[in-house]
C-alpha cells in the first residue's frame, strides 16, 4: 500500500489529490486546491503555493508525487506563469524526499478515461467513480487526481515489468 | 548602505551578483553562476538552483533583490523552463524575506549602457567598468550585476520621489 500525490500546478489555482494504492485497488485519501490572490506579487503567491504544498505533504504523508505537463499553446507570458508554478510544484515535493513524475495531458486522460481525447467532463466524471468520496470542490482537484492515478496506474506496469510480467 | 542581489535565472545557468550601494556609489560584493547538469531530472535542477541561491543569501546577506525577467521569444517548452528557473528565483529571496523587485532586458539595458537596444557586449562592458573587481566569468553572472545596477538606480529614483524631489 502506498500513498501518491497529484499535483496540477497553475499560478491562479493549484490542485492536489492524495491517493491510496494497494495492488489494483484505489482509495481516495484528500483532494483540494490552492488558491494564490492575483492582487499579490509573484513572488508572494509563489511561497503561498510552496507552503500549501507542503503542509498537503505534511498532514497526508504522500511517498511519490506526480505532477501534470499541461499542454503549451498559450502566449510566452501565461507560459511563463505555469512555468512558475509547475517549477514549485516539481521543488517542493522533491524538497521533501518524494521522487516526482511528470505525465502530459494526453497521458492522463488514457489513463483515467482510455482515450487522449477524453473531455474535463469524462475525466472529472471517471475520477468520481474511481475515488468514491473524492470533494472535487473544483476541477483543479479532479484534475491532480487524475494524474495521481494515471501514476498509480504506470508504477503498477513499470513493477510488472521489472519483475518480468507483460505490460497489460 | 545596502546590499542587493540580482538574479538572471536559467534552468541551466542561473547568474548571481550582490553589489553594496551608497548613495549614487555602487561597489561589487560577489558574483557567480549556479549551474545543474542538464542529465538531471527537473526536480533535482530546481532543488540545486533553491539550495545555491540559499547559500548565496547566506553568505553574502543581501537585503533586496531583483530578478532579470527575460524576454520571451522562444517556443513553448523553452519558455516553461524558463518560468521553472525564475519561478525558484522569485521564490528563494521572497522566502530569505527580501522584497523581491523585476526588470525587463530593456529596463536593465538602459539603466546600465543608457538605451535599451544595448548588446550583450555592451552590458558587461559596463557593467565592469561601474563596478571594478566583478569576477563575470560568464555572461550570465554580468546580467545579474546589471539587473542588480538596475535596481540600485530605480530604488534611488523611488527614494528622491518619496522624499519630494523630481526624478532625474
Amino acid at each position: 500500500m502506498i500513498r501518491l500525490i497529484g499535483i496540477d500546478p497553475g499560478l491562479r489555482f493549484t490542485g492536489w489529490g492524495v491517493i491510496e494504492v494497494d495492488g489494483n485497488r484505489l482509495r481516495h485519501i484528500g483532494d483540494g486546491v490552492l488558491a494564490t490572490d492575483g492582487a499579490d506579487p509573484v513572488p508572494i503567491r509563489l511561497r503561498v503555493l510552496h507552503e500549501g504544498l507542503n503542509r498537503v505533504m505534511a498532514e497526508y504523508r504522500p511517498v511519490e508525487a506526480a505532477v501534470e505537463e499541461t499542454y503549451v499553446n498559450r502566449n510566452g507570458s501565461s507560459t511563463l506563469k505555469l512555468g512558475y508554478a509547475r517549477g514549485i510544484s516539481l521543488l517542493a515535493p522533491s524538497q521533501a524526499g518524494l521522487p516526482v513524475a511528470e505525465y502530459g495531458a494526453m497521458a492522463v486522460k488514457r489513463a483515467v478515461v482510455g482515450t487522449g481525447a477524453a473531455t474535463k467532463e469524462q475525466v472529472e466524471m471517471m475520477v468520481r467513480r474511481l475515488l468514491p468520496g473524492a470533494l472535487v470542490r473544483r476541477a483543479d482537484a479532479s484534475d491532480a487526481l487524475a494524474v495521481a492515478i494515471c501514476h498509480a496506474h504506470h508504477r503498477a506496469s513499470a513493477a510488472r515489468v521489472s519483475s518480468g510480467q507483460r505490460m497489460a
